[in-house]
């Protein structure tokens, strides 16, 4: 039997308790052992329900039982999640993860302890839900340069652009459904002004390039300012204005950003659709490959953190190919020069560039953001993947 | 350094020194240490190649090597490729594959050999090229009941079936048209009577449900068949027809098939086109998640070999969670009697159930394929997923 604990006992942390319930046969047949959950650590008490014997207030309870080889933090939020997430760590515990604030931010650091204590911190449910998408980087890749990494990595904003395009729906409609539907929270805006994506793209391309960059540091708009008749003019042709996180090595610079773009409809990411995440992913050998599934969610996080429950009980010595240090900022690239092709709505017609018109727009080959701004004040332009 | 050796130097093998040598600062650093090939056991020479002081004929030189840790076998067909492989691991060698054929017939046995050897044996590429599936099955839906596996696992009849579609090319056009461009062989047999994806979705429904079934008993039909006019049809709503491997556990059986299906235009699987691959997998607490990527190809396959190579490096005597036994023929399952929908190409008009009306065709709810054969006599059906 081996014993864990979880931090935190909200909609992930409970999502866990569920799972390794649910399918505890299961589990036990993998593993060859069962998994017990010896503490809980949070506010509540759980009175009456079959957890209250093990919930504790104190997390040196935690740290002092040996018994404990892995801790499961799920609180959210920077702290105490890192401080208690470090304890665990220098105590000889696994550490698994949903908590993308704390992957962002002090991820480089928990790894290097995990690293020092020989235990393992690992956090898959902390990009695209249950979607495998970290150790795929990680390991299924290896051998591969990653070149690019290009997601729709935030479902709540993916709803709502849906909604905008099938029903016609203006944003702050959009919006009030996602809420009423329960994919938005009361207040949406890490996920509309796009810095949940931003978190995600910052942990992706950490594991992609080996480094990750200070959230604060990556060029970033959401969805607020996009106007429906942008989305509209896209639909004529089958495109689809999705809020991407991107990021590429482009030599000694990482380009990184998340920003409204236009796929078209060749393009796998125009088919990922309402609470959907897609994930693509460029190898210098591999080619492209993409991850889709349930980007959020109670049960698919849960089931996330809970193969990395597994994963670390089944290998706990295992020396994880998980490396990044911090970047510098002066490394990150705003891509302001490059040559895309970008859909463009303005008055004017775009002389001497080639270019296909649309209802009162245009796609305009091989421009720059920095050409398009010095050259014309468009009422809109995103770039085109 | 690593030293390891391959087995037959054709596309795959060689595509395996091209991306071991084209990223081996990358692998360096990932690993710690350099990958050596050994030996290439062949019955070519590469004579004036820098291959040719390595090239072997006699499989003993590599297992009397004690510095060979691990063998790469890219033989093709069953034999010598099997008795080579359970060689390599009783000598206490991990074995590596991208030989579909070997993994479905002896996969149960080679995996026990590792076992007990205290090695591995890892097959990555035997299934959709470089897309991880897997190790993704394996390990990053560990805790998940798989419920159902639904792919397209041969790029060779997609992108025939999307020339169909596209330029409205016959079968045998678009066969040919396929052979031009190399996607498909002299003797295509193996990829349009769906036996290639028939050896994968058995690897596929082997990992997920731990039972290995003989390929000859899963219910198989090719897209030979195929007339253009269905494809015509469906077109008109959106809907495209896709040679589709399927597993699903119910109970105590496993409904398995390989045939033709009908993916409306909200399957994500309708989106997936040309020679790419698309599986979905859907676990009973992750909901649906899909891989998607090129299925074939020289580099992308060998790719997949590379990742297994350095997994088994890095970690030579982790205890890998695949594994599965022989299935019997028994529980294997034709589903000729659940419910689905249907679309039946007929002169008569579906009496008596709820149906859609295409141009001379029908869209039927809620009938079983005996109910379909018993009732009328279609001038062709296929399931909608």
């Amino acid at each position: 039997m081996k014993k864990i604990a979880i931090l935190g006992f909200g909609i992930v942390g409970g999502g866990i308790a569920e799972v390794l319930d649910q399918n505890k046969d299961q589990i036990e047949y993998q593993l060859g052992e069962k998994v017990e959950i010896g503490y809980i650590l949070d506010k509540l008490d759980f009175k009456g329900t079959k957890y209250e014997s093990i919930v504790v207030k104190d997390i040196q309870t935690i740290l002092d039982d040996p018994e404990v080889v892995l801790v499961a933090e799920t609180m959210g939020g920077l702290h105490p999640a890192y401080e208690f997430s470090l304890a665990a760590l220098q105590a000889g515990k696994s550490v698994v993860t949903s908590n993308k604030a704390v992957v962002a931010k002090y991820g480089s650091i928990l790894l290097q302890t995990a690293k020092e204590n020989n235990v393992r911190y690992l956090f898959e449910a902390s990009v695209g839900g249950g979607i495998p998408i970290i150790r795929p980087l990680c390991d299924s890749l290896a051998g591969n340069k990653i070149c690019s990494i290009t997601g729709i990595l935030n479902g709540t904003t993916n709803f709502i652009l849906n909604e905008m395009e099938n029903k016609g729906a203006s944003f702050e409609a959009a919006l009030a459904s996602a809420q009423e539907k329960g994919y938005a929270e009361k207040d949406p805006t890490d996920d509309i002004e796009g810095y949940d994506a931003k978190r995600k793209i910052c942990i992706l391309a950490a594991l992609a390039f080996g480094k990750m960059f200070p959230e604060e540091a990556v060029a970033c708009e959401g969805i607020t300012n996009l106007d429906l008749c942008d989305v509209n003019i896209l639909s004529e042709i089958g495109a689809k204005i999705k809020l991407i996180g991107h990021a590429k090595q482009v030599d000694d610079h990482i380009i990184m950003y998340v920003r409204p773009c236009v796929c078209l409809m060749d393009n796998p990411l125009a088919s990922v659709s309402g609470v959907y995440n897609g994930i693509m992913v460029e190898g210098n050998v591999l080619g492209k490959v993409m991850f889709y599934g349930k980007g959020a969610g109670r049960l698919p996080t849960a089931s996330a953190v809970v193969s990395d429950i597994l994963n670390i009980l089944m290998s706990p010595c295992k020396v994880d190919s998980i490396k990044f240090e911090e970047g510098a900022v002066k490394e990150l690239c705003q891509d302001r020069s490059g040559k895309h092709t970008f859909y463009i709505r303005m008055e004017q017609e775009p002389v001497g560039y080639s270019y296909r018109a649309l209802s009162g727009a245009y796609l305009v080959d091989q421009i720059s953001r920095n050409e398009i701004e010095e050259k014309w004040q468009p009422d809109a332009y995103y770039q085109v993947l």
